[in-house]
């Protein structure tokens, strides 16, 4: 007798088989960049975020034909602990915003011609409260990250991931604590804004809910159920079915990576093609990157969330990219070389 | 009987008439930010910026329909003392490709549909050697100066200051280093990509260049002459005619920085209307920021100059702008406010 399935088995059988980059395109890349008129490595990070996506694109000469920002909406069951100064109902408002083309993300999209999908998840239906009970079960949880590998049904070249879901920073945070330790204040911040006493109950809702779920944390997709929420969830399907296809990613701010890292503690490979845009203002992210090991590509003091930092990170894959296709060799612009060789 | 006008009098005449910031139009920017539907300040630095440009633009909503890069190139008798690996030709073999459109700038330029300019500054006429001469005498820098001024003439609404010359980091490093003290190897750095032994000539060179002209560097404009470059007098005189617009400026790396320098150890409010793109590799740009009081948009280990870190940063300023002119108000998109206020 076959064992029954198991939710998550889907998830794990991806995780087995996950892509590399094509060291060919890699190393070819690396051959034309050396040819360039610029003086070896000196543009600095746009030459290695431009040697990666011809990686992962298996091309020399990478494209960004058709990015995309896919956003991911949810709410959450641990906002009857006091741990945001705004209601639900901003979720949905918000969304309707994006759909209105009102918000930050729409304006950055449009300055960079990056498409725009926004996916409500259930949002009339919190997860459960954390701290009383799992916020999601395994199926609901193995059915929303499978709803989010939809967002490389477009085959973008590039995806971009962002989230909406008012008490999504206290998720996110409690995935944390659980995956890397310390103390549940180590992982909260202000979020869109709480005051001291809101800092305090968000750290009391992570510590709270990490105690309840101990005996049962061991697994990193049962955080991801247990702590986690449903736009978390549908991203880290996101990151994995881009993995699948070897679509690079560019990553935003302190909910985004915490997706990212339940995966990552799955296999330490699982974030090798995906880049993260920014560092955000919301205090714990410079340490989940540290724990990723991932260093941001900007650090503008942003944390809105929406996946606008990411967005932003992209104006510079476009030039990074435009550079490494369009520039001149040496040998073309009869530039001399070196005096010393 | 007056007396006799100096070549420098015209500059400090400009330099004592400075225009500040509009006043209203910082208010009204500010106020409009916080009608925008994001919680307060989690744009972070967009949201400066965007502030900042309505200031100096005087507008309300302020635009980027007219940015220029504006890139001036020079040559340098100080290349003499073996300072770059390169040879002075490539100065011209590189202005020869940004007018055929295959250097690093001219692909970010389209990226990001900015106008870009090349000054050639009588490149087959390098300065004299800073160690043996003047770089320049008086009338030539005052007139270098007078010249950089035309960069506005297509009257930018941003300007955005690019530089090429081979030898150009030694100048600004010996500017740097008679302005701010120091050792010469404190302000010396690799530059295009010397060698051990090409640094240490470097560093040779710039102490030589201020002890040789150490009764003459209490004025920063005779630092500018006698230090200085074509090029980085030029965007000296663009720097300051920029200010008498009221067009704010986006500073570059390291020597570009060295121009900027002259003119605030003239008058600390000089570059009031300055935003400094990125911070270079270039070792010592870091700490002639901190002199400056600026800080970077942009850190991604470049240093290629021709403008290329401060046009990369104006993909953010465009963003900037179009969340500050684009994005819903509250009111306008239905949004519930805090709960707690």
């Amino acid at each position: 007798m076959t064992p029954e399935p198991r939710p998550f088995d889907d998830i794990r059988a991806l995780l087995a088989e996950m892509p590399g980059p094509d060291p060919e395109a890699t190393a070819a890349a690396l051959q034309r960049q050396g040819e360039l008129t610029k003086p070896a490595g000196s543009l600095g990070r746009l030459e290695e975020i431009a040697v990666f996506l011809a990686g992962w694109q298996g091309a020399v000469r990478p494209h960004l034909d058709n990015p995309l920002v896919a956003v991911f909406a949810g709410n959450h069951g641990v906002v009857a602990q006091g741990v945001s100064p705004f209601p639900p109902s901003v979720t949905r408002t918000m969304v309707a915003n994006f759909m209105a083309g009102g918000a930050a993300i729409n304006q950055i999209c449009k300055a960079f011609d990056l498409s725009l999908k926004v996916y409500e998840l259930a949002l009339e239906q919190a997860t459960g409260d954390m701290t009383q009970e799992p916020a999601m079960d395994e199926r609901t949880c193995a059915g929303t990250v499978a709803f989010g590998m939809e967002a490389l049904a477009s085959e973008p070249d590039l995806l971009v991931l962002g989230e909406m879901g008012i008490g999504n920073t206290t998720a996110a945070a409690a995935i944390y604590h659980a995956l890397y330790g310390g103390e549940a204040e180590d992982w909260v911040g202000r979020g869109t804004g709480v005051d001291d006493a809101g800092l305090k109950r968000k750290a009391d809702a992570v510590r709270a809910a990490v105690a309840r779920h101990k005996t049962h944390l061991s697994d990193p997709l049962d955080v991801l159920a247990r702590l986690g929420g449903r736009e978390i969830a549908a991203m880290a399907g996101a990151i994995l079915a881009a993995r699948i296809r070897r679509t690079p990613v560019m990553l935003d701010g302190f909910v985004v990576c915490s997706a990212a890292a339940v995966l990552q503690a799955l296999d330490a490979r699982a974030l090798d093609h995906c880049l993260v845009g920014h560092v955000s203002a919301e205090r714990a992210h410079r340490e989940a990157l540290r724990k990723l090991g991932k260093k941001p590509i900007l650090d503008l003091d942003m944390r809105l969330g929406e996946g606008t930092g990411a967005a932003l990170a992209v104006a510079l894959v476009k030039a990074a990219i435009a550079c490494h296709n369009g520039m001149a060799t040496f040998s073309e612009a009869g530039v001399a070389g070196r005096d010393d060789g």
